[in-house]
């Protein structure tokens, strides 16, 4: 028997184990499901050992659990990580739920519940398919192992340190994320590029009180003045960041990457539209798309000082206050940036005014995985064959941080290879994932570990 | 027997009349001694009466009461209308007090109470000294009418209006002021020009809502950046406003009013020193007193928008606000400076922003009195007579809106006559005032009254 025909005639078997899966409410974020995210942990655990994965094991972070399983039977082939995550988000409002969100629905081909798609449809697939690939062809095409978290909706706090503590268990050539986006329902893509981040807040000091304006009005230094004049001075007119040094580090896009970005369908119109805005606004010489995917940014997030109540008060004050993050991408370094723009803020400092730039937490490295990784000609390959198109080639403007974790502790870049939509409601009531991409899923992940043992073999990766 | 020597003579009378009139504790501020405020208004009534002056009586304002007396026998002689106030400021923080505030309490030649020298003091001068001349020459060298209220510590809510509805009780060629500051103890000074002021807010929308940085940066426009642009652009990185038109009807320094500022002590180096600064900042071709005292100003008083907590948010937000005042100088109009502001604004608005422009309370106009009008000329050769040197002659940074009032209701400049120096904890814990100079006062009133009846009588005013 084929994995092909393994797949068709598991299917109604398949669903219905998502089922099981799905009615296991593990929302990590409610310290009153913690024993469901658990739960959740050892039912993926028994389904690896079903599928005839070994070594299934929860592991404990400290925090929600981790599991691990691997089939490691393909000597002196590379060894792919498959990812993806068990906990789901929480329900609210669950009074705009049409169904019970963890009593899985089947409608027009989708099935209606919290984690359908995100991620338990996702990270059920791969399993699948090693299933289907082990009771066909009793083998794998090359080494597998499986990481499924279950922090993945609270921003992972134990998984730096966990994967740190655990780089030799996790040792791979290959990171493949069952959690992720294709384009639409119907077309392909692979996301290349993910953002950093550098935070920073800037506070602004003059007179050791605040000062009445008919008293002083004219003769003393205002801190919100210097602030606008500082801010003011980080961008052009036109969005250019003005930071010396701040684009020295970025990676220029090729021309072929930029008929790649072109390739990417988007209507600027419907865009302003939806987000009721007359124009588009940033950095010359770019597209909106390259701009949002490909350049780095730098937005003021907020900014206080003064009096902000009802009416008129005639104060000088003695404080100001802004916060700042830039969204960076390969190969800008977030502390260098912080230090470009403290530099930049001393120099545009007017006088009477003393500047304090303190970084603020939420730092992240950019991700840039080449577009001719062996990884992403797999993938790509293998979408094509799925979807009778060739992928988009995209980008994030935000991050995923488990791409540069991976990248970091691993040494191994990460392939994006997840079959949800984003109108599929993740995060939202009525979230749905469609069947007919969850069985596609499956049929791409038997075809991705086997394009895999060719591209990963060839060259020097 | 001369007016001074019924001064000298009725000393102690008129020492134990004020603390008479300083035990009635008349905090306008508080509806509990609402009462306190009218049995002060019939104290101030039954004193003026004492004093000779005719037809004293309590007026209705809606708020607290406003008393008048006049004293209208010198026919075809000009009409002076004298100001004062009988409500006090509240006494909080009351622990700070070294004595009961309104038990009044001398020590080396001061009284110490609230309301001691602001502005009962002060008020009761001109009464004293009315009474003098009546009982020493059985007439006034010229006609004097009185007014005081009881609500100028609260901003004299009702005034306004009633000014409107009695111009003509309160007709007269001029008004002095008993509500106001010498320089220093023994340097009189003599207050010419006051600011006005114009108030406004910005608001600036983008987006129907607060965009997520990694799905919308680099695309759209943030309603902060634009908001420091436009901030930035109203005034130049010296302080100078950059507002077309602004400075259009500001009446220029002359000469001698630049020498008669440069005349005025201050020292630059010990006004930094208190205020915690490095260094100063304001409009170039102006020294510090003169930007304060003479120049308009604009500035931020307070901004916000966006994420103000703790830590790191990655939201372009869809709003910005800044609240903005500016001091004006005579002849600057409040409404046609915010239609200026409002124009600069639209011009510098970036593309993608909305912008609203609003105006806010606390319009005022500027004011300022020619220092050759007869009535500076006779309050500078009194004072100069009463402290053996010429008086400064200073403006202030802030309003004093009776003058303004007097000026639109009655066509009559307001002469500062007040004895209180700035360093007798007006509005705070241990006010005092000094004997000697409610005694000066006295005497500079008798002086002030024969000074103007030649003055207003000569020229053209």
């Amino acid at each position: 028997m084929t994995w092909q025909t393994y797949l068709k005639q598991n299917e109604a078997r398949f669903l219905s184990e998502l089922f099981d899966f799905i009615r296991i409410p593990s929302i990590s974020a409610l310290p009153s499901h913690a024993d469901d995210v658990v739960r959740s942990a050892n039912w993926v655990a028994q389904r690896l050992t079903t599928a005839g994965v070994e070594h299934a094991e929860v592991l404990p972070t400290g925090g929600h659990p981790v599991v691990y399983g691997d089939w490691l039977h393909a000597p002196n082939m590379p060894t792919v990580l498959i990812y993806g995550h068990f906990d789901v988000q929480p329900v609210d409002p669950i009074e705009l739920w049409d169904s019970p969100p963890f009593e899985p629905r089947v409608e027009n081909g989708c099935i209606y519940a919290r984690g359908a798609s995100d991620d338990k449809g996702g990270m059920l697939t791969p399993i699948l398919a090693v299933e289907a690939l082990l009771q066909s062809e009793a083998r794998l095409p090359l080494n597998v192992k499986f990481i499924f978290e279950g922090q993945e909706e609270i921003g992972s706090p134990q998984l730096p340190a966990f994967m740190a503590a655990n780089r030799d268990r996790f040792a791979c050539d290959l990171v493949v994320s069952a959690d992720g986006l294709q384009w639409t329902a119907d077309e392909p893509s692979l996301v290349v590029g993910l953002k950093g981040l550098a935070a920073l807040q800037i506070d602004v000091q003059t007179a050791n009180s605040d000062l009445h304006s008919g008293l002083h009005g004219g003769a003393v230094p205002n801190p919100i003045h210097a602030l606008v004049r500082i801010l003011d001075s980080l961008r052009s007119p036109e969005g250019k960041i003005m930071v010396d040094g701040f684009y020295d580090d970025v990676v220029a896009l090729s021309e072929v990457e930029r008929e790649q970005l072109t390739a990417v369908p988007f209507d600027e119109t419907a865009y302003k539209a939806s987000l009721g805005l007359d124009d588009l606004f940033g950095e010359p010489g770019y597209t909106t798309r390259e701009r949002n995917w490909t350049r780095p940014t730098l937005e003021i997030n907020g900014i206080w000082g003064g009096f902000q109540g009802e009416g008129t008060k005639t104060v000088i004050p003695n404080q100001a206050h802004a916060k700042i993050t830039c969204r960076l991408v390969a190969n800008q370094d977030p502390a260098n940036i912080i230090r470009q723009i403290s530099d930049h803020v001393a120099r545009h400092t007017p006088p009477g005014a003393k500047v304090t730039i303190t970084p603020r937490s939420g730092s992240s490295t950019p991700y840039l995985m080449p577009t001719d990784h062996p990884g992403n000609v797999a993938a790509a390959a293998v979408l094509e064959e799925l979807y009778g198109q060739a992928p988009y080639v995209t980008r994030l403007g935000g991050s995923i941080p488990v791409c540069s974790l991976f990248l970091k502790e691993l040494a191994a870049y990460t392939v994006g290879f997840g079959f949800s939509i984003d109108d599929e409601n993740l995060h939202a009531p009525n979230e749905f994932i469609r069947i007919r991409n969850f069985e596609r899923g499956q049929r791409g992940y038997c075809m991705l570990l086997k394009e895999l043992a060719e591209t990963l073999t060839q060259g020097s990766h």
